[in-house]
């Protein structure tokens, strides 16, 4: 398996590496990091993280495309042909993984019109007018449907991480690197603490 | 507060980025990565970060010093020059927060003998020949003695963070961050169900 992480600026820390410290851990799976530009991507914990550019993603099909959330998105939404780009990308990939507000960068493209997916809660409002088709549920860790896994709030993101790892490499497997990690899985994607309604 | 982050090739990325994650939610505070000769740092989850080098670093106090684990570990534990340097720079902390095995790094320096401390309980055999004199707790989320915070693996430094927030900035500010990024805090020090005794 080979995860394709897209990063911009202004991306949140732990919606990206959270997950990316769970998919680290599982035999044969690699990552790699990309923007639209390649080079050094910042956000607002001094995290200068780097990336190759879009160019470089494979061609053909992508194994697994992540997509995190973070303030960026607020400003790439309004950019019709990023948004263009990444349903390009997504459009080619076996599964799409979002974290946050990642979900309304993806919902943006209409990829997500007629499907089920969550977000963060406190942006729950805002992430909802990305897409008046999407059937948002707003009291959820995280959702599948289909290809498409996206998840509530930063921390959540790596509940949906060892959904993912569960569901293409076992539930063994996940089980092991949760407790390698000493994370405190919340296996059930219906417990969800943290939606305000 | 100003956080000095020290990485090291093939750090363990949550260490680093899940107290990242919460430190930058509080106002006020900064973070900024260094590592021995500053430049990128990578790991084996194909992170690179940017660092500046320990030379750039504050010459006098430092305020808080942060040590992540990791494999890298290993190999730096052997070199005494490296943790020569480790040990002036958090002589000059007000506080000195690990995750991990980063104890295990503090510890060979001979600043943690005498006092309580935890680690990664997958690899607690192999800290705790870094300070024979060092009191190891093996059943604890985190531990404090004096201006040392020392957390289990991996995870448990989201859980040390918060308590760290929680002693500098209140109760409420950490609470507030937790529910934030949809974190599900375990508050509780003593709490640790990843104690394999």
């Amino acid at each position: 398996m080979h995860i394709s992480i897209i990063l911009y600026p202004d991306f949140e820390t732990l919606d990206v590496f959270g997950p990316v410290e769970i998919f680290g851990k599982v035999p044969d799976w690699k990552m790699q990091f990309y923007s639209r530009d390649g080079g050094l991507i910042s956000n607002r914990d001094g995290v200068q993280i780097a990336t190759e550019s879009f160019n470089t993603m494979p061609q053909s099909e992508i194994d697994t495309l992540f997509i995190p959330g973070g303030t960026g998105a607020r400003t790439l939404i309004l950019e019709a042909d990023y948004i263009n780009q990444l349903k390009q990308l997504a459009q080619k990939s076996r599964y799409v993984l979002t974290v946050c507000t990642g979900s309304a960068l993806l919902a943006k493209s209409g990829l997500l019109d007629g499907k089920r997916a969550t977000s963060n809660k406190l942006s729950f409002e805002w992430v909802k007018t990305s897409s008046l088709q999407t059937q948002w549920i707003e009291k959820a860790r995280w959702v599948t449907d289909g290809k498409y896994y996206t998840s509530s709030g930063i921390s959540a993101g790596m509940d949906m991480a060892l959904a993912f790892v569960q569901d293409k490499a076992g539930e063994t497997v996940a089980r092991q690197i949760a407790t390698r990690i000493e994370y405190r899985w919340q296996q059930d994607s219906q417990q969800d603490e943290f939606c305000l309604k």
